[in-house]
């Protein structure tokens, strides 16, 4: 086999069998086949696509480069949920514990957040003493007894697709629906959960810009999971405008908790509660109504949260937080940013407002950046709500001055005013199953 | 500016300016622009091709990526030829003397062959003596005196085609008629001629397969050349068959050596002289009819030979050769391959042809292979002849019995018989000139 020929046959519109792209992910991931030769096969499957059975067997030849991990111990009720990436998705914090309080395992590994969007782990270390590293067998022994256990990306997993992702990223081929599909599966396959709920954003602050891009996404991501044997469904969620309040490490840690406490905003506790629907449905073997009759309960009596706290103390989480967030690193800047003008909200710019937050100190610019827990910010009005001028419209948190000017310059600039209120959006647009197939 | 960039650029369709081509070209010439960016650009060109004027731009950028030769003195009288390969075709042996007697300046720098096509510096290896290299002052003297030197691909000379063709080499993105045009055009603009003629082949036993590419890639080629200021005329002649009866490198300049004594195939003579014609024309500035009298004089009056006879003299060759052609290398076995069945030849697949002749020792099939000067063939029978069974078809030429078995095997192999006479070929099918535009 050489890798000319799977080039050129790609380049030629035909498909590639499992075994010759098994070749091209192993060879590329073991250094035998060069960037150069890589870099020209993405951009043949940029112009090109994959079918769905080429997608699938790109997709199990990476989870395959490296370390997978194994949790045939909880049969099929292990289940993963991923996001696309948004702006105050903390959604992660709250159905994790809420399905793990139904009998669901999740044995969760997270990223942390790069540019405008967050990342679990990140948010997780603004608990003090939360622990983003377990061994092995920690990591498993707490998701059997607690249900749930959420650490840092560790190990060798999907070499094949780190190595893919940052040659795209630099060889302009990056934006292919089966090559972002892949990468985002590849880790979820090899982080080995039977059932994956995946929650695909689209709008303003989210990698898919239209609703149309997003379900193309789902769907792929869907086809391959199936394809792969997993049980997997996909929810479009609307990131026109950003999920909840609180933007920012804490911040949105302490949103999470009132949710499970049955407060918190409602869009959130939508999001949440049909996200944990879809997983319970997945892992139990039940139909989504019955599963949100369930989690619904779940929330409302307690059982999630008594979960969430055993789960932050089992991870060396300090217990007194679970009592009072304020525990957590607060800001020494607190302050308002006021409407300049009067009107409605017609739409906010999400990727700004998450750049604002990370000028706050919420997030990286660069990998190598350091977040500061507290830094961030709450919103006070959203898309569809009438000010008057001199309103709060947010509240900025942050360390230093200049950030908070700059934070709240991007901020307003992210802000569109105007004199009729906009039409309502869907939170939910749309759910993605393998049977739709 | 970014490579990223421009590789999304020209992956959206947009066009590229000569600016950002000349940053691409000399930022990879010099090793700041990796291999992986450039062959993911390379393929974006593949599907989106490049306009004229990129094109264009791209190929001065490689033209002007090492050494140019600079022809001035001799003003616009210095022409070149340039054949995109094929068998049998020695007319850079023919035309080069026969234009240079009637005052052109042939300053030419010509190639090695690989694969099934040959090489003028191999053939005029085959002369005793023969110098391929000369020094720099040498080469010009000679032009001046005698009109004519022809010399190996020396020093360094569009560096940027070079690496960039070794790239597509093996990240399958040499089928791109912009990226074809620029390599060959790079490397003619840098050898400094005023006017160019390309005899652009077609047919089975050329790179084109068919008249319609040809004639793409011929139009690319002129319109390179007249937008960077040079003289350009494009000849499309047929390749479905071998130019001429011999094929090997001495073999082929006996060959031209009869043409230019006013015998030799009837085929060749006229390739030679009208592609002697346009150059004539351009060098000379009058009309091409008018060209192709005094070219058709310079044959017949021995002009066009002597001045041969002074160029391979003054470049080292054993002058004997001139008198007598059997002074260079015979081969020790010299036997006919004859007719399996009676009928019509139909179709020479004139690659094959090509094969058989690297087979019996003319050719090389990697870079590092000897040649065997003397190795090859000639053809008895062409394409619309009638054979009987047993007729001797060609003579082949070779030292080693078993390369004479594998030779005469895939001659045959690349010869179709029928009942019916095939439809007679145009040997010249179209002239594209700047004109044309």
């Amino acid at each position: 086999m050489r890798v000319y020929d799977l080039i050129q046959k790609k380049k030629n519109g035909e498909e590639l069998t499992p075994a010759e792209l098994d070749f091209l992910v192993q060879g590329y991931t073991n250094g035998t086949i060069p960037d150069y030769q890589m870099s020209a096969f993405a951009m043949a499957v940029y112009f090109q696509s994959m079918t769905p059975a080429e997608t699938a067997a790109l997709t199990d030849a990476m989870a395959r480069s490296g370390d997978t991990v194994d949790l045939s111990c909880f049969g099929d009720l292990s289940v993963d949920k991923h996001s696309t990436g948004g702006v105050g998705d903390k959604t992660t914090l709250i159905v994790a514990p809420l399905v793990a309080s139904l009998g669901c395992k999740v044995a969760k590994m997270s990223g942390r957040g790069l540019g405008h969007t967050g990342g679990t782990v990140d948010k997780l270390e603004s608990i003090p003493g939360y622990k983003t590293t377990l061994t092995g067998e920690e990591f498993l022994s707490q998701v059997s007894e607690i249900g749930v256990a959420v650490i840092g990306q560790s190990g060798n997993l999907a070499p094949a697709d780190k190595k893919l992702y940052a040659l795209r990223d630099v060889t302009a081929t990056v934006d292919s629906i089966p090559l972002i599909a892949s990468s985002i599966m590849s880790k979820k396959l090899a982080a080995g959960s039977h059932s994956i709920v995946l929650d695909v954003k689209f709008g303003s602050g989210a990698f898919m810009k239209t609703e149309e891009d997003a379900a193309t996404l789902a769907r792929a991501m869907v086809d391959i999971g199936t394809e792969c044997g997993r049980n997997v469904t996909a929810v479009l969620t609307n990131m026109d405008i950003p999920l909840g309040c609180g933007i920012g490490n804490a911040l949105e840690v302490a949103e999470a908790m009132q949710v499970l406490r049955g407060e918190g905003p409602d869009d959130l506790r939508r999001v949440s509660l049909v996200l944990a629907a879809h997983m319970v449905s997945l892992s139990l073997g039940i139909t989504v109504d019955e599963a949100m009759v369930r989690v619904e309960d779940a929330l409302d009596n307690g059982h999630a949260w008594n979960t969430f706290c055993r789960w932050i103390t089992a991870q060396g989480g300090d217990p007194l937080v679970c009592q009072d967030p304020s525990r957590m690193k607060q800001s020494s800047i607190i302050r308002e940013v006021r409407a300049p003008r009067s009107g409605y909200i017609t739409h906010m710019n999400t990727e700004k407002i998450g750049e604002a937050a990370v000028v706050l100190g919420a997030g990286r610019a660069r990998k190598e950046d350091d977040i500061d827990p507290a830094a961030g910010l709450r919103i006070l009005k959203k898309t569809g709500d009438l000010v008057h001028e001199g309103d709060a419209l947010a509240i900025l948190h942050t360390e230093r001055e200049d950030a908070f000017e700059d934070g709240a310059a991007r901020y307003l600039d992210a802000i569109a005013f105007g004199e009729d209120a906009p039409a309502a959006m869907p939170l939910i647009s749309r759910v993605i199953r393998a049977e739709n197939k």
